[in-house]
C-alpha cells in the first residue's frame, strides 16, 4: 500500500486554542512538514463568533492546503465539563468544514497518538515533543504544545493509514466473495 | 418594550431528532405558530454526513423563515456521554449556522422553558405539551415530542426577551452614566 504524497492535516480541537498542522507522507515513513499553526479565540467573546472564528480559519488552511484527509483528537469526556463542552461544540464545526469540502476524518484517541508516535501510549508531552521534532527533522521543537500535537495527530495518522486502507480493501473484498 | 412581530426560532438539539419550530410574538402574550418539525439523521451514517444534513437544513429553515433570533435548549452532561458529545456537535454546528447569518443565539436550560412556560420547572411532557397547544391555539397537539419542545422553547424566548431587552438597556444607560 504506498500512501507516498498523502497530504494530511491534524487537528488538535479547542475553543480557545486549537492546534492545526499539515503534513505530507514521503517515501517509507518519512514525513514532511508542510505547516503549523494556532487558531484562538477569546474566551470574553460569545460562542457565536468564537465557533465562527474557528470554522473560518479551519476552512481557509483546508482551502490553502488541501488536504486529503483530517485527523482529530477524538474528545473525552473526562476534565471540566464546561470545556468539554466548548471542544464539542469547536469539533462539530470543524468536522462539518471537512464534510463540506468532501474531505474524510479519522479521529484518534490521544493513547493512539502517543503510541504511534513513542511506541508508548503513556509517554508525556516532553517525549512527545522530542520525537516529532526527531521524525519531521526540525531544527528545533515545534511551539506551542498545542502545534506539536496537532504534528502529531497528523503523523499518527500518516502512519495507520496504510493499516486502514489494507482492512478497507480486505473488507471489501470479503464483502464481494 | 414592544416586541410585536418579533421571530423566533426554537431548536430542541440534537443530532438523531432536531426538534425546529418558528413562532412570531403577537399583542401581549399572544404568539402565533408559523412552522414546526423535526430533522432526523441515520444513526447509521457517518458523523460528518449527520453534522451536513443538521447543518444544511437547519440553514434552509433559517433563510426560510428568516427569525430574528434563536432559542434553544442549553444541553447538560447528564446522561449517555456518546449522545452527549454528538448533541454537542450538533450544537456547534447550528451556533455557527445562526452566527453565518448574524443571527443572535440565546440558550435556557429545560427547567427554564418548563417554567416559563407552565409556571413549574419540573412539568412533565403531558402538561408541556397540553400548555403548548393551548399557548398556540392549535387544534391538537403537536408531534412528536421533539417538535412540542422546540415549540416551548420559542415560546419560552418570546415571553422571556421583553426581559432581557429591558436589562440590556438598562445595562447600556448605566455604563452611559
Amino acid at each position: 500500500m504506498n500512501l507516498e504524497g498523502l497530504r494530511v492535516m491534524g487537528i488538535d480541537p479547542g475553543l480557545t486554542r486549537c492546534g492545526l498542522s499539515v503534513v505530507q507522507a514521503g517515501r517509507g515513513r518519512q514525513i514532511i512538514p508542510v505547516a503549523v499553526g494556532v487558531v484562538r479565540t477569546p474566551s470574553t467573546a460569545e460562542l457565536s463568533e468564537r465557533l465562527l472564528r474557528i470554522s473560518r480559519a479551519v476552512g481557509e488552511w483546508m482551502d490553502d492546503y488541501k488536504p486529503d484527509v483530517v485527523a482529530m483528537e477524538r474528545i473525552f469526556e473526562r476534565g471540566n465539563v464546561s470545556t468539554v463542552m466548548h471542544t464539542a461544540h469547536a469539533v462539530g464545526v470543524m468536522v462539518l468544514a471537512a464534510a463540506e469540502r468532501d474531505i474524510p476524518v479519522h479521529m484518534y484517541t490521544p493513547s493512539e497518538v502517543k503510541k504511534a508516535i513513542s511506541g508508548n501510549g503513556r509517554a508525556d508531552k516532553k517525549q512527545m515533543t522530542a520525537m516529532i521534532t526527531r521524525i519531521l527533522g526540525l531544527s528545533e521543537a515545534p511551539k506551542p504544545a498545542d502545534a506539536a500535537d496537532a504534528l502529531a495527530i497528523a503523523v499518527c495518522h500518516c502512519w495507520r493509514a496504510p493499516l486502514i486502507a489494507r482492512t478497507n480493501q480486505l473488507t471489501a473484498k470479503a464483502a464481494a466473495q
